[in-house]
């Protein structure tokens, strides 16, 4: 398998050493981070970057690089792309500007503003309603008119490789009168993607689906870890809380819109046509995004236990990620660089291609098996997920790297 | 009328000069400001702040400041009390460290991270029940037994006195098939009052009722301004998103708990009794905080227009403060210092206590008579909404100032 890291990817990231422990802004190639303060400090980006704004590469999270727009995003990648290619060119790195991954500890890559999570994989919403509603009505009424989305929350979301704690709550069973407390007993993974915003807008500005390259900056994988059973109690007439601010994981390295360009396909038919604040004028509207889900069970090592239990796609998403933008400032929301838009859970048509285990065991009544014989409806204590992702192949692969959580008791 | 600001009070802030544009700490005295960057230069606080530390009173938020914690919010305000009663004692206040009001530009008080809103008011949750659902069914089968709640947007939150604008989007109206667009028709304020997080909290960390003194700074006033026909139709099954994010208005001044703790009043009888982990221990849970909504029509000015059209208190919240801060953390759910609290609508059982136009005006079925013959069911272009709290009265008035924002189209 080729790197997801090829020379046509070049993601973004916070990094730090045990040997240099500041957070700071390293670039994935290979199995090598390109450590930008080190490779900042030659004459590497002098056309296009002051002293001053050379600066934003020592820093902890990416949100002042990104800060200073698309086409110093772009430059930055050029230059670099460039001094890959022709190592004895005019551009340089110099040899103490690569570190090996493994001798890295990656962080969050943003300060999160704010976090939505949208609605918006046409199977996805169909499942639940399915499931919970009614099996000839699956979709709201308004589902197939808006994006739906709601607020999250921003300060439980932690890099990839962080443990996740079964979340304690209430819960009324089935059957039950009176709620009960305790740990979650329905406790799940939802496959998702999200895109940073790149830019700042002031309350009252309006964006459309066409702005969408010029104020985002990339995006990531996504796990929105979710408590079905404390969700489902309290979930009416507000939406969801506690059953998801426990704890949502990120991937560390944020993939730029630039990479992931030659990988724009054609969206859903849209029926009824949408509004026109939501129209899309990009023939391309989605991505080809490959998805796939492993789960490895406490028992489980590399050979007996690892499951890949879903194989999904970001095409499969209804909603365009332009068009979650249009939506979410059609009101004047104002956005901050580092604000968090997450897809919701993408499945696709084949139950295989489900993105969530309520979906892939039918709401818990139909278990999964995995590998080694073991089955699942929800998420056992031990238990670590895995989310891969990537675009193209070969030498022109495009990835995403890993979001992995392991969930402790 | 005595001030608000008596020496009982002693809020905290962020404002700045035309002099002196730098945005800074400040605490309120009568009509007056300490300046507190200046007040710190002599040795006022050196028995318990460093010069370090002092460089807090430097910034254009209040986060830091709060994050010295509790016995520093506690000494400072012993200190100036000290000083603001006997100015030739031992600790002094120069001269030139007082600010009158009427120069300062106040800014948002604090950096919120996130922002929650809960929906605590039984009163409240009954009539939007009736209203939507069922009468003899008002209240949702959780709502007697967990504070509901949800995410909001926290970008979106202004300081008192910034202009509203009215938001445009998806409506289904009454009858109709089909969505239509446009600006609102139906735009409604909320009187509630928030809570102000003192204290971070690691992942994981779960609070309960009695740790709200240690975890909480203060209190503001807060209109959670709601575009009902946008809400309408957006919010099932995930909630309220752009019916609201379009902005919330914060009161510029800080009530510390220390201010408010004389104003502390029994609860409500929760029946059934909750869950073990939000009950209360305090036996006096909730505040006696007077709250009154106005609006002045573009038209009217001080005599003709201005009506008083809400007289509320926070004590109607069935669901006290300290129980919203157990349940949100009770899944391990992180704090962060400056994360905002909403209590959501608080109405009382009267109809001159009710805290939105939609139950004011019974979904828009009972007008609503100004002082100057107008009627409103929703606000208009140019309607000002200004809400006011306070507790206690006379020379031990402790009051929250005012926070007030008008609509624009």
């Amino acid at each position: 398998m080729s790197s997801d890291f090829t020379i046509h990817n070049l993601p973004f990231g916070i990094f730090s050493t045990a040997r240099q422990p500041n957070p700071r802004v390293g670039v994935a190639i290979g199995d090598q981070i390109i450590d930008m303060t080190l490779a900042a400090n030659g004459a590497l980006f002098d056309e296009f970057l002051t002293e001053k704004q050379k600066t934003v590469f020592q820093l902890a999270t990416l949100n002042e690089f990104i800060r200073l727009g698309r086409s110093v995003w772009r430059q930055v990648r050029q230059v670099l792309q460039a001094a890959l290619t022709e190592p004895t060119g005019q551009h340089q790195l110099p040899d103490h500007a690569f570190v090996p991954m493994t001798d890295a500890i990656m962080h969050l890559p943003v300060q999160i503003g704010d976090y939505t999570d949208f609605y918006s994989s046409i199977d996805h919403a169909s499942n639940v309603g399915k499931m919970f509603r009614d099996p000839a009505n699956a979709l709201l009424p308004n589902w197939r008119h808006l994006p739906v989305g709601y607020h999250g929350r921003a300060s439980s979301v932690v890099v990839s490789g962080t443990d996740i704690r079964r979340p304690s709550g209430q819960m009324m069973p089935k059957g039950a009168t009176e709620p009960v407390f305790g740990p979650s007993r329905r406790l799940d993974f939802e496959l998702e993607t999200a895109f940073i915003v790149g830019k700042d807008t002031a309350l009252g500005t309006v964006l459309t689906p066409a702005d969408f390259d010029e104020h985002v900056f990339g995006i990531v994988l996504f796990n929105d870890w979710s408590a079905r059973d404390i969700q489902q109690w309290e979930y009416v007439p507000l939406g969801p809380f506690l059953g998801k601010s426990f704890g949502s994981s990120m991937s560390p390295w944020v993939v730029t819109m630039e990479a992931l360009a030659p990988f724009r396909v054609p969206g859903y038919v849209q029926a009824p046509p949408p509004l026109p604040y939501l129209q899309e004028t990009n023939p391309l509207p989605n991505l080809d995004i490959h998805l796939e889900v492993e789960l490895i069970p406490a028992s489980g090592d590399d050979k007996t236990g690892k499951t890949v239990i879903s194989r999904s796609n970001q095409r499969f998403l209804y909603w365009s990620q332009a068009q979650q933008l249009a939506h979410h400032t059609v009101n004047g929301c104002n956005l901050r660089v580092g604000d968090l838009m997450a897809s919701g859970t993408i499945s696709g048509p084949d139950r295989s291609s489900w993105g969530s285990l309520l979906e892939l065991s039918w709401g818990g009544a139909e278990p999964l098996r995995l590998a080694n014989g073991e089955t699942r409806t929800f998420l056992d204590n031990g238990d670590t997920v895995t989310f891969r992702g990537w675009a193209g192949g070969g030498e022109h692969r495009v990835g995403f790297g890993e979001v992995t959580g392991r969930i402790v008791g």
